[in-house]
């Protein structure tokens, strides 16, 4: 592969600008379009309109097209698909178009993937079908991806790059250079050299940046920095995001645990990694599960009925305690159309707790040394919050049923309520996450089976002693 | 400032081994080590301590010292201190330091950063204070600085770094390397070249690993990229994340609507970007503004009570739904016992279906092209589990209350509820979006409100027309 051909992975030429509209949606007439020429099997037309994608708008043409459209362009491109494309469409897509290619193509497709890549196809494949494409890879790569795919399925050497330049801390700038110039053999794109001993141990990196501004004269060793953020191959892989926040790196080394390079991570991986667990978070606090707009109705409808069969019986919980104050409402009906009121309040304000306390501990704003800072503030605010809702209903609550003394009952229990939504928003994410549950995940049901409880026994156990009522 | 002193921001020297623990929060014992430094104003330690640290772990220490021990932290660093680290820390903590100091230091130390950190520290401030520091400021950062200012607070224009390298297209590569090593002021760190006409408009650019493996006597016309990506200053920076995201970017050029080139945005602070966003859908989903685990308790109150009054509202709108069958819960106290969970089930179904929608407009993976296909998926996802819940919630309640025919009215009521939920968990948000209304933030309160009104509303209804109770 020459240069001119080659502007990188990282770099490559822009999507023609008709591929997408205004708003980043790819454009229907440029899809349409595609469609036509497929529908044809025109080869030539399909080419010159998608033979030229990036993987990015080609993953998202996939996704667009019918199951059959997807392969019939895929074989009509022949050589110039580029299977980096099947990364960026979503699971099902890339898991139909892969059943559907033969082998050959598979296979072929495959092997010229970088090996980061070509573990994310090879990842969601079922054993029998994994191990037969991996059978047919070059022995290299075979190696390299049975490796890489026998970490852990969160864990940096998951998303490592094995294709890097490393160099001897005795070469010079300009013998550095003058490798790069002439080697045919070397990674899309990169932004720093990794510097090694004989036995491939990490010594340091070298910026590209850094390589241009020194003399050619000058020995690797002298500028490269010797002590750089590395990771291990079983580390995290959201621990490794954090680092790459934090310090505001491009890439980093990866090693094994005897400091043997063994690849590299980029910030776009990272990116990804970053915008998954924003999501997964948001979606767990849902009761929704790792749930793609492209599932099927079955796969949905299942995953989604866990989390409501555990609502199922906390509900039952909350109206069992309602259930202890029957008599109670048979004397006073009003009891019955406002209980919802105080439990929906202490739900909310609970939430609101339970989400930025979720947000913190995952972004490690939340430790020991603020959380008893935190806790009163949560009081506080639950207090302060309390008092005000309380007012406002008990006003309106009073009102409504002519009765000042129903309104001072709602209010004590909406205030009451406010400061357990705050406390308990605060302290059962957090007792999650010690006793090692993800708070994401398990929190809301937790917290809001408490508001509810708290909310419809307070209430009506207050009306039912204020007003002599029997239960 | 030599080379060897500046390793370049994006490459900055690593924190001494044993400033963070294993969990990655910053070290107990390191952080009362300052402290006792601090107390004994022992400028020697403090330095030794901090006097290297990275501006993240610097930010970090910053906020879990006293108000002032950060101040005086500061100033026993002196020039040793990077004003960069107070755009690693919360807005507060800045806002405090930042309003402590001297103004003379505040000038000097903002004078030292790039752009977008110095507009990054002056946004948030005063318009008196802001003036009052801009005008001490060089004449050049003055102008730079004011022009970023007012661009939109989430334009790209906002986090854009004037610190970048343009070259002539007319320089060989050998001209460009000769530059870089004899410049003196080149940016910290940098990732590609760019290539302008002597108006200044952006020609194209050249990724660093490109100029190296080139030979010096090609032109850099001949290896720029001509049709890069490019933003304009007045983008929002929210769609300037996706470019990066879809076509894996480290930095893109920022061109002003006349195509000159004012400067880069870079992954960095792209990064920060995609966390924020993430982070902003998932919390105002749970009815929280612009809130950090910082923020006093009075900002918090306030900024959580505008969603809890709108619930108030709601709320009480299906408590008025519930009071038209007073008459009937009167006869059947049973109802009011169980009315909470066909309101509760459908809430749950509802937030899920809406969760997944939120997201998935964000993401931009709902479009015109698969939105009738996913509206025909949550209604089906919705009588699949509503069957399902609705056959077990019946039996259950049908078998407490020794009344099978409630358990049908309520098996019944809980399906109806749960289609609705998959309906307009989808639909509201889908149609606050057409409006232009960010439906993470308002989505939650009309789901909600109308999964309660239903629920109530067909259960109450149904269990008064089939067991001929009066309403």
């Amino acid at each position: 592969m020459t240069q001119s051909e080659n502007p990188g992975a990282l770099h490559a030429a822009p999507p023609p600008p008709h591929v997408r509209d205004a708003s980043g949606h790819l454009d229907t007439d440029f899809v349409t379009r595609v469609e036509e020429a497929l529908d044809t099997r025109d080869a030539a037309v399909v080419r010159e309109l998608a033979g030229n994608l990036h993987e990015a708008d080609m993953g998202d043409l996939l996704e667009m097209l019918r199951e059959d459209d997807r392969v019939l362009l895929i074989q009509l491109l022949g050589e110039e698909f580029d299977f980096a494309a099947l990364t960026e469409t979503e699971e099902p897509v890339r898991a139909q178009v892969l059943d559907a290619l033969p082998d050959g193509d598979v296979v072929e497709g495959i092997g010229e993937l970088e090996s980061d890549d070509a573990v994310y196809l090879l990842e969601d494949m079922e054993q029998e079908e994994q191990e037969k494409i991996l059978a047919q890879l070059p022995n290299v790569d075979q190696v390299q991806i049975k490796r890489a795919l026998e970490f852990p399925e969160d864990s940096a050497g998951r998303i490592v790059q094995t294709d890097f330049i490393a160099v001897p801390p005795f070469w010079t700038v300009g013998q550095v250079i003058d490798h790069l110039r002439s080697s045919k053999d070397l990674p899309d794109s990169f932004y720093e050299l990794y510097v090694v001993d004989p036995g491939f141990r990490l010594l340091g990196a070298v910026a590209l940046d850094r390589l241009l501004r020194t003399k050619r004269s000058r020995k690797i060793s002298k500028i490269m920095e010797e002590t750089r953020h590395s990771v291990l191959v079983t580390d995290d892989q959201e621990d490794v995001a954090r680092l790459f926040e934090r310090y505001n790196l491009v890439s980093v080394a990866v090693t094994d645990t005897s400091e043997r390079l063994v690849g590299i991570v980029t910030v776009d991986d990272i990116v990804d990694v970053i915008q998954e667990e924003a999501e997964e978070d948001m979606l767990a606090m849902a009761g929704v599960g790792d749930e793609e707009i492209s599932d099927s109705v079955l796969e949905i409808a299942r995953s989604r009925i866990s989390w409501l069969s555990v609502n199922v019986f906390t509900a039952i919980f909350a109206a069992f305690v309602i259930s202890i104050f029957s008599a109670t409402i048979e004397q006073m009906v009003a009891l019955a159309v406002l209980m919802p009121i105080v439990a929906s309040m202490g739900g909310n304000s609970g939430t609101q707790t339970m989400a930025v306390t979720v947000r913190a501990i995952a972004t490690q704003e939340l430790n020991r040394r603020n959380i008893l800072r935190v806790l009163r503030r949560e009081l506080l605010v639950g207090i302060i919050n309390g008092v005000g809702l309380g007012v406002l209903i008990g006003a309106i609550a009073g009102g409504w049923f002519l009765n000042p003394e129903l309104g001072v009952v709602i209010g004590s229990a909406v205030l009451i309520n406010s400061i357990c939504a705050g406390l308990f928003g605060l302290l059962v994410p957090m007792g999650l996450e010690k006793i090692g549950v993800d708070p994401a995940i398990a929190s809301s049901v937790f917290v809001t089976t408490i508001t509810d409880v708290v909310g419809f026994f307070t209430f009506l156990f207050l009306a039912a002693w204020w007003f002599g009522l029997p239960f």
